[in-house]
């Protein structure tokens, strides 16, 4: 081993799963060896990673994903890719330079060598917690932006309801819906997520599991009914939802957590809503709204630095600690943001 | 009874059903007297009834409806209502006058005395054939190209879906389809349906009741995915469509008639897809639309004139048949816009 060179402890994707994720799917090894300089003539960077996020949408690309889809399974016997905050400590891209911090795709592991660096974003702003970048200030953050401002085109008064609304999106897509003037409410599965909900400034904040009758638990909390709802769990929440949408009402759909590990998904009954009241349910990618990051950004960090918003975040240290962390998300047991510490900067 | 009375022939609405409509829920009567002139001061019109349309949607008024929707069931006891076309016997109404044609809500009967005449439409061309007014230059034909041009906002070379394309509403939707450059397939319930569609300018066309696997089918037909859904029945059909969409899709629910006789509206399983492909899935209604009703005239009356639309009409003489006419319809035994003439002009 050269002097530059160091044993790299990775977590591996074992083999394509059915169900929910065990930490055994996952192992830790430490047999690949990485040079911490770049090749010569490279233009990739070389990072040593600081944070990294936990997020629903891992565990579907734990499993074989039929037909075209914006998403790409895992390689078993690969590092477990996704998002991240960085420090550059080699770089060969014009744009980057060794000291720079970056966040967006990287390897669950110490160090990254990252070949498509045009595809992370650099960071300006370290007033804030670097950490941020895995949530508020990084794809939950963007997600909730955009799914909110812009998929569900919001008018202040309206009346807004969210799913898994302790998540790292939701929190925000709450907040985001009380600063515009709307009467929000969010369902999460735990008296202590309900707690949190309820600190954050949600008018209202109810556990899903405590109610055997979720239509007559959203007309209690909707008596004039729904006209946003911001989607992330799926299933028999969205059927109670439909039957108390407003006309023209709209659903922006960025997740559907409770169906992730069905053998079959649910059946929704209630799509005839749809039509009675003439709402728009819609489909969102991230991914599409990159571009939006800027304004996103001088957006919500004046937010940040006013106190205007909060971000719960769930750290857990060390990366052998990551498998559990991923699951404990999985299981909903994290209350906020779920992220893992790497290294301290 | 006095000189300018009549006994006015009306099909009555008997109780709320469950389950498809049966002749027997309507009953025809003669006991109602009406006079041919309006009462003094009365600014409502006096209609003699031409036309009327049998419509999808008219099953869901024969049901209890529960909770807020933009339906009101039908009053048992009383006149069914729906789409016609009349010629007008007497006005108290400024803007309309003896011997003016127009469509819109009317009665099932032989005359209709219309309190609030602004919800007519008054019918400026009549060198297209009046019952026209019902189909192609009513609400159907409204339905279609709101649906299709606002709802879906199609692009030239799409691949555009159709079911239940034989009908009033989806005929038209294909040939607006063919006409803006889209490749467009049709779904229909018999093979003479089928043959129908191709006559019209579909690409292609298929009988959904010869398919076991829809998937299959759509597949067959949309190699390259679907990029805008015209719904008319839910279900199942609609779950083998959302496997099939192409990224940015559309699907405008105009209708789910599969679903209106069902105890339980089945279950659709695949609204995951709606995320994957970044799908946008809209219910609308007409009524919301009626400020586009003079440009859809003026863009769809050349085609009409010049040929470069067909539109297929299933027409039923006498009142007295219009109750089996309807139970036609709802059995899908209807070739074109099912229609009943009351009287010719």
């Amino acid at each position: 081993m050269a002097e530059e060179e160091v044993k790299n402890k990775q977590v591996i994707f074992r083999d394509y799963i059915t169900g929910l994720p065990k930490e055994s799917d996952m192992h830790m090894t430490t047999d690949k060896i990485i040079s911490l300089k770049l090749p010569k003539g490279s233009n990739g960077v070389l990072l040593k990673n600081l944070y990294l996020s936990c997020d629903p949408y891992m565990q579907i690309l734990m499993k074989t994903i039929e037909g075209p889809s914006v998403f790409t399974s895992y390689t078993p016997g690969s590092v477990i890719m996704g998002n991240g905050v960085a420090k550059v400590i080699d770089s060969g891209h014009p744009n980057i330079k060794k000291g720079d911090f970056v966040w967006g795709t990287i390897g669950w592991e110490e160090y990254s060598l990252i070949t498509t660096p045009e595809a992370l974003f650099k960071i300006d702003h370290t007033d804030v917690p670097l950490s941020y970048y895995t949530g508020i200030l990084g794809t939950p953050g963007l997600t909730a932006y955009v799914g909110f401002h812009e998929v569900c085109t919001p008018k202040k008064g309206e009346y807004v309801f969210v799913s898994a609304a302790s998540g790292a999106v939701g929190q925000l897509v709450g907040q985001f819906a009380k600063l515009m003037g709307c009467y929000v409410v969010g369902s999460a599965g735990t008296q202590e997520k309900v707690d949190l909900l309820k600190k954050l400034g949600f008018d209202e904040a109810f556990n899903y599991k405590e109610e055997h009758d979720l239509d007559a638990a959203l007309k209690r909390y909707f008596p004039q009914g729904i006209d946003i709802y911001f989607e992330n769990v799926g299933g028999k929440m969205l059927d109670a939802v439909l039957l108390n949408m407003r006309n023209y009402g709209r659903i922006a759909i960025c997740g559907m957590v409770s169906q992730y590990n069905l053998e079959q998904p649910e059946g929704v009954k209630n799509l005839m809503q749809l039509l009675y009241k003439r709402v728009r349910m819609e489909g969102f990618v991230v991914f599409d709204y990159h571009p939006h990051y800027s304004k996103f950004l001088a957006s919500v960090l004046p937010y940040i630095r006013e106190g205007k918003i909060t971000y719960v975040e769930d750290i857990v240290e060390g990366l052998e600690n990551g498998p559990s962390a991923l699951v404990r998300l999985f299981k909903g047991r994290n209350v906020g943001k779920q992220l893992v510490v790497v290294a301290h900067e």
